[in-house]
């Protein structure tokens, strides 16, 4: 048996499936403290029979490199009482037989993209999520991208719009790339929540500016074949060929990999990304 | 026998060695046109013996993505004559039974770097050079990022010095890194190349501030254990320091992988880099 776990901030799924990604089964339950939410899931497994392989897909920051200490941990997340739990060892104890393999979401949503989704049969891609932060998982060369931690994307800097003197929102960084466009900065910046702006909102022109100028670095870092957009602010009508727009214009026909259109594309799993992307990873 | 190339614009190396980065025998010489070059190299191994392994580091842009079309060959160059030239085709016409590998040579660097030199034991590395151009080679998770073409790192854009308006001397993007940070764009700034910039002039903060905003994109993006910056414009006393403290000030405690001090250093090969990363190439 095949299982796969996506432990979210707000909501767990616990499902089993095949390691080609198949949900045939699943629940989904609100995550609450860390020995309730993963018992639930534990005793909803053994239910079901012996998983031979789980894979997680969990909110971070998480302990992701075999070998290290810190995998399959928790690291210094403000979520109280997750801190440091050992999701690995929990569920080793429970299921001692299992190859347990544990990616960030946003990696295993970029896995469940690439393998079957809106980037599918490439091997170099990029999965942004724009919500109440901004992250991205990375695929290159086929190889989900780590790193010393793992990736923190919203967190670099990017140039301002001409005339944008917004502070930003980000605690730390003030107008990083996530401080200048996720969620609540949107929120800040126009006085209205992102679902509550029309597609023609001023809004859209800035949050497309910054996201391409995003994209723009992933292209001369891991130089992605496609780029997925997905969360709640990326819904607008328009916003990925928007981005693509300020993109092309800023790329200035430098890259190739953008002459492949669309270019920036929104998800094609929807809430699924993360369940499928679990169990592509316990096939792993 | 295990034989490295490594092809730069100006020169090239041929040497015989070990799968493990010691070079035994090399010759240095003047890169003419691509046919002579080559036949040059592949006279002095055949007087040597018969490779059974070929590590190539080369130029750029350059097919580096194995199965694909343009694996092995150098693709839009301005350097007359090389464009679609076929490394590996003409390699395999003089040594069919060798097993052939190809790298940009920021990649063979930053390999050869990570494994015998400035980050000796690390899986992710970025290796930046700054020089006529700004490139870098990125290890990650112990694999070289090729990505759909291959990373352009100078190529994207970083915010603004405040004060600072040089147009920036980029052909393509007017100020993106390269534009703003390259050694054309020290000595149209300032009116002196870069080696004649004292340590105290006012160029290396300048110059220390775009490094800055650079490595923090790499480490959003891949989240490097050890940046190295070599290159003829890093070479000021003192460079490396200034950019890390920069890096500090704007990476504002977030990211936990540059505690390890120092984080930005200069490489430990020298001119021995290319070559020795093109016979660890040999061994992969």
């Amino acid at each position: 048996m095949i299982a796969g776990i996506e432990l979210g901030g707000t909501k767990t799924v616990v499902a089993i499936g095949t390691a080609a990604g198949d949900v045939q089964e699943e629940w989904r339950f609100p995550t609450t403290a860390p020995e309730e939410t993963f018992s639930r899931a534990i005793d909803w497994l053994n239910e079901r029979g012996t998983p031979e392989a789980i894979g997680i897909a969990a909110f971070g920051p998480l302990g992701v490199v075999p070998g290290r200490a810190s995998y399959g941990k928790l690291l210094a997340t403000p979520k109280p009482g997750w801190a440091g739990f050992s999701i690995t060892d929990t569920l080793a104890t429970a299921f001692p037989q299992a190859r347990l393999t544990i990616e960030t979401d946003v990696n295993a949503a970029a896995l469940a993209e690439a393998r079957l989704g809106a980037a599918q049969g490439l091997d170099d891609v990029a999965y942004i999520t724009i919500g109440t932060g901004i992250g991205a998982g990375i695929l290159s060369g086929g190889h989900l991208v780590h790193g010393a931690l793992h990736p923190e994307t919203g967190h670099f800097k990017v140039p301002r719009k001409p005339g944008d003197d917004f502070p930003g929102v980000c605690p730390f960084h003030g107008d990083c790339l996530e401080g200048l466009a996720s969620g609540p900065s949107i929120a800040a910046r126009w006085g209205k929540d992102a679902a509550e702006l029309p597609a023609d909102h001023p809004a859209w022109e800035t949050e497309a500016w910054y996201l391409a100028h995003g994209v723009l670095a992933l292209l001369g870092i891991v130089s992605p074949s496609r780029v997925i957009i997905g969360g709640g602010v990326s819904q607008a009508e328009g916003f990925h060929e928007k981005t693509e727009r300020i993109l092309n214009q800023i790329a200035a026909g430098y890259f190739s990999p953008i002459e492949a259109k669309p270019y920036i594309v929104p998800p094609m799993l929807g809430q699924q990304a993360g369940i499928k992307g679990a169990l592509l990873l316990a096939a792993v």
